[in-house]
């Protein structure tokens, strides 16, 4: 019997990283053939290039779309998705696959949707149902209202796709499977590797053997303006607390903002003499840190996921995670330095969480290539009310 | 004060008789200016060239988009979508509307909500929220995440787009503008033209004028092997009943089809003395030939929507129009010869039926209108849970 | 060693017919790599599915590219050439051919030429430097200019291409690759099938065992209303000769014309006893036919080429094929019945012409493989004055 | 009566700064209406934004059109092109122009010629017939082919079109319009700028009052691997005038290359200690301070163009000027330094040189627009041999 033939479309490189043992388990399954194709930024140097570290990683790609349209503004995004559906189409007619795969909510994911579903290939959504109030909202519930099968990654996410009115048989908790990467180096004993020496970083060089926090807090689209007393309060709260401590700038989503400036004023006020301050680091080692941190603090959504099933603490502030499940790790505290120096100072006290699987067990790779290999080949479905 | 700039985007001459009165109340409203984008099959003489109805109705075209790429098949209705998006976006950039209107749910109306959404303009959309357990649903839900204003044309439309996690203040019942049609031509007493000389069709000529019906049944596509059966059992109602009947044709959704045989192989065996068929009619005229008749039997959306309005007693067959509010003028009825005639013979003794306003009362032109001067103007929105 | 990977582009059935034996040759060299490309009216019903003869013929297709726009105008035209650009780009990227192979002069080679040229893959012209007088010329001379290896099919075709400015050494007379399926057929003795049966048709179906003539004459597109006039001149002397006569109708390039209104004209008023008329014969059956045709008589190019090589005497009329080389076979005439007819009795006179190969000697198409596997990679060029 | 509508697409700055008098009189003429498109490199930040300066000099724009793909491969370059034709045909099919005209010989100015001949619209081509060895002449001279008018800067460049085939009556010498703004600055006398304040630069600050040298020259993009030895003469050569000199770093077409090494390595060992080195220089600033200079050193295109107009004398070095006119201000020398010291000698004795007007007379712009309001509408053409 023939194989069933698997597409799976890569638009960047976050994307890939989240879904790798995805293609791996589709790859290794024996009555799966995968189908890998690489589009948009995935293929460009300035955003990192995913192209060489899929290949580097074993896989052979079938096809490569270059669709990104200069001008980084609203009209080239909407354009890449257009070319993008123009290439793809192509592409799924050429290779004729029996199941496309897209992931998550990008914005030019949209063009691997409405090729495969407008051409009657059944289209599996993975990361579906999530809320974050932001643009890609809408991106990501349309997808869902094209997609045949649902791939969520929490019990939420599941009721929220149920309630959009797809049909229940078809949406499935796999957990998420970057969770499969958490799991990979959850039985790595202590730092691996010598943070300072590996990523550099400014701030002071604490001794970490007799523990560390971890700080990770991002600005609130929303909330923009009040970024900079919100930063302030955590950074009160780690330099009254005076422990070593690994602080990760913040990404630079709408520009130059309040964190950012709010950080760098704190600095020249007060030495914060156990806080060093990395700007990034890889994957693997960011979890290999966390996952000997005595807590994260901040609001990050790895705080959520990866931590969760790490069983490690996390003190997460304000509403950027709101409606998000919880494992067994997170205090939610406002922003408040004295909210966040007792929640800390419970954790000092507790030790690690309880691990949970609320974003799954590890194993998300492996299920959804199980559910690709065995759903019914559909593309019609109807409204459930 | 500037006017508001809205751009309404036409890709389709059925799409054009809909929200032909939307586009006179825009045009027509001090405070709006109306941008009118002609694009897809709009343009193309094969269907039936709207364009030139748009010219001769006194629009001015602000902007022409051929983007139909040939194939009539599934691959090829992808790339349309895809080039749509790519010349539309050109097209916003260089409008700059303040509001972009979609109609319905059409595979290519997909290209004129992505370019909005992702180029940050406000998005309305009329006629979200219905159910036709087909291919359109993907597409019509998709854009109701997309949108930003729902203009629908009924209640359980309104509910519908509401439990699809839409903010019910930008969800607005303005019935449907196809009603306002129904509204100018209700006046109408009797038949104003002669129809077998205006249309020819064949078979017998009844004389008209102490009553008639009118049939129309399509096939149903997920029933499509049943057809011929469904339609002998109102072919043998009609032949029992032997009244003045005119017959129109049914669409071609899916080619050759079960209808068009059972309709060609009873009238092999059987006289039908007072049938006569018709290929197609003009809008109006056909609404003023509904309005005089005693009764329309099948399955078209006409009887469920239109007739409500003209009070038109309607015989509705089988599942097609299942999960679509009534007015007070249709009868359900199963594919049933007896049940057929019995429901018929019901409607003769009742005469017309109470007028309703279940899709709107005529005036949804100026109500869209009116929304789209006051609506806040806003493309930020989050799921509702 | 690796193959030499000859990607051949294949955009419409005319074409295809043309270089079959091309590709052949390709896909039987052992140093060559066939990679085969049908895109554009090739992929599509209504223009006769080349793709289902070429899958017949025994080639794999490596790459469907459908960029048709619906239209018909030239707006869609520019619009197809566009995506073909956008496509092929794409596919050549996929496929990475060492030389790309394209054909004449439709308005969508263009995207051929471009795509590969821009993308630095030497490209290779079948059929340039010819002279039609209208707008294929644009096309024709600038695709000279964007390739770096001519095959052209004639002497004065290879002159033409040389005063372009390109270098000498890169332009090879290599003949017309149709002239090799005459050279398969020119061994047929006698007609093997029946062509009133074969091909139906209308009027006489006089005997044709003593011999017959053959007319084929289309309007010149420049001359547009001299057209009917013309055909008259070709009546008169066909009726007035009275031989056995098949006449093939025009092509219906400029729409209804001249040509086939004359006539229909003429054959109200005139027996015309032993013409019959042919809409159209599959092309090897119609060089069966002319080879054993005691002359054609009218402006067909098969006049010019073919007929050259199988020696069949022609008549050829106006200024249509003026610019092109001639073989033994041809008495150049005007529109005047008297010429004509003179030229035909000198014709019945003399018997077959003396063969030619002015137009290739039908093996263009191994001539052309070898080329291909021979001449340097390169695409660097230099006007050579 | 109504004005000829002239559609100018310009795609970059370059291009913009060459035309500007074109579109100024075009603008400017009562029988003609400027519409003005702007497309690819000249709407994006990174090059410069065109956009920016051409709303600052007063012209209104008609159609902006994003088609630049991000990659700058040769893949990005093929598609930039398409889907430059897929959008310009649409905005060529709502402004109806009555002739196009397009600039030179980029890459993506074929979507400008392919848009406008396809849809039969006359197109002229600005500074089509000349020579530069490189990949630019496949779509110089492939434009010619399209074109219908051509205004060309040289009568070497009015000879090499009439070869190629086109009619000498559609052939204009009009000189080149960036000659037209030479001819603006040719009356300012002396520096009126302090060019060490103004532009920066690294180097020493000779006094420039007693007269001084300008050097520009730029790697041979054929002859690479010699560009180190070749600078390295003119270096020789100037370290032993040891005059007041003004060095221009090359442009950067091909990388790091020899070019740049050579002056770097150069510095260290000798001290030039009246040389200034700019990076780059606005262009009306650097034709005034090349007016008032006693020689131009290199191999810049500008040393044949506007320094003929100017009378400034050049010492022209090596192949890459090879094939284009001269005025009377050119001494060509080969890459020898002894030759360089010998005909800078010559020229500091003579003086300026005589002022030629081969590249035109400063009206270029002028007689452009009249020959646009005057020619003929045409778009059939046809070979001349």
């Amino acid at each position: 019997m023939s194989k069933r033939k698997i597409a799976v479309v890569i638009t960047a490189r976050p994307s890939y990283s989240r879904v790798k043992t995805v293609l791996k388990a589709i790859k290794n399954h024996p009555a799966l053939e995968l189908q890998l194709i690489v589009a948009a930024s995935a293929l460009l140097d300035r955003y990192g290039s995913a192209v060489n570290y899929i290949e580097k990683d074993g896989f052979t790609i079938d096809a490569k779309v270059f669709n990104v349209l200069e001008g980084q503004n609203l009209t080239a995004a909407a354009k890449t998705t257009g070319i993008g559906i123009l290439e793809l189409s192509t592409v799924f007619d050429n290779l004729k696959p029996d199941v496309v795969v897209t992931v998550a909510d990008r914005f030019e994911t949209m063009a691997t949707a409405i090729a495969a579903s407008y051409m009657n290939i059944p289209l599996a959504h993975i990361q579906g149902g999530e809320v974050t109030g932001n643009i890609d909202e809408k991106v990501r519930h349309a997808i869902t209202k094209l997609a045949d099968y649902h791939f969520v990654a929490s019990e939420s996410a599941r009721e929220r796709v149920i309630k959009l009115g797809e049909n229940p048989e078809m949406v499935f908790n796999t957990g998420c499977p970057s969770i499969d990467i958490a799991s990979e180096i959850s039985t790595v004993k202590g730092l691996n590797f010598n943070p300072y020496q590996k990523y550099g970083g400014v701030g002071a060089e604490p001794d970490l053997s007799n523990g560390y926090l971890v700080v990770m807090q991002h600005p609130v689209t929303t909330e923009y303006q009040n970024s900079r007393r919100h930063i302030e309060e955590t950074l009160k709260a780690i330099n009254q607390l005076n422990m070593p401590t690994l602080w990760f700038w913040p990404n630079v989503d709408a520009g130059a903002d309040g964190t950012t400036t709010g950080i760098r004023a704190f600095r020249e006020y007060h030495s914060l003499e156990k806080v060093h301050f990395f700007k990034n680091m890889e994957g693997v080692d960011f979890l290999v840190l966390l996952n000997s941190a005595k807590a994260l603090i901040g609001n990050s959504s790895v705080g959520i996921r990866e931590c969760a099933y790490l069983g490690v603490p996390v003190i997460n502030i304000g509403s950027r995670q709101n409606k998000r499940d919880r494992g067994y790790n997170v205090i939610d505290v406002d922003y408040n330095k004295e909210e966040i120096i007792t929640a800390i100072q419970t954790i000092l006290k507790n030790g690690k969480a309880e691990v949970s699987d609320v974003y799954g067990g590890g194993n998300s790779g492996t299920v959804i290539a199980e559910l690709l290999e065995k759903l019914p080949l559909q593309f019609h479905k109807t409204i459930t009310y």
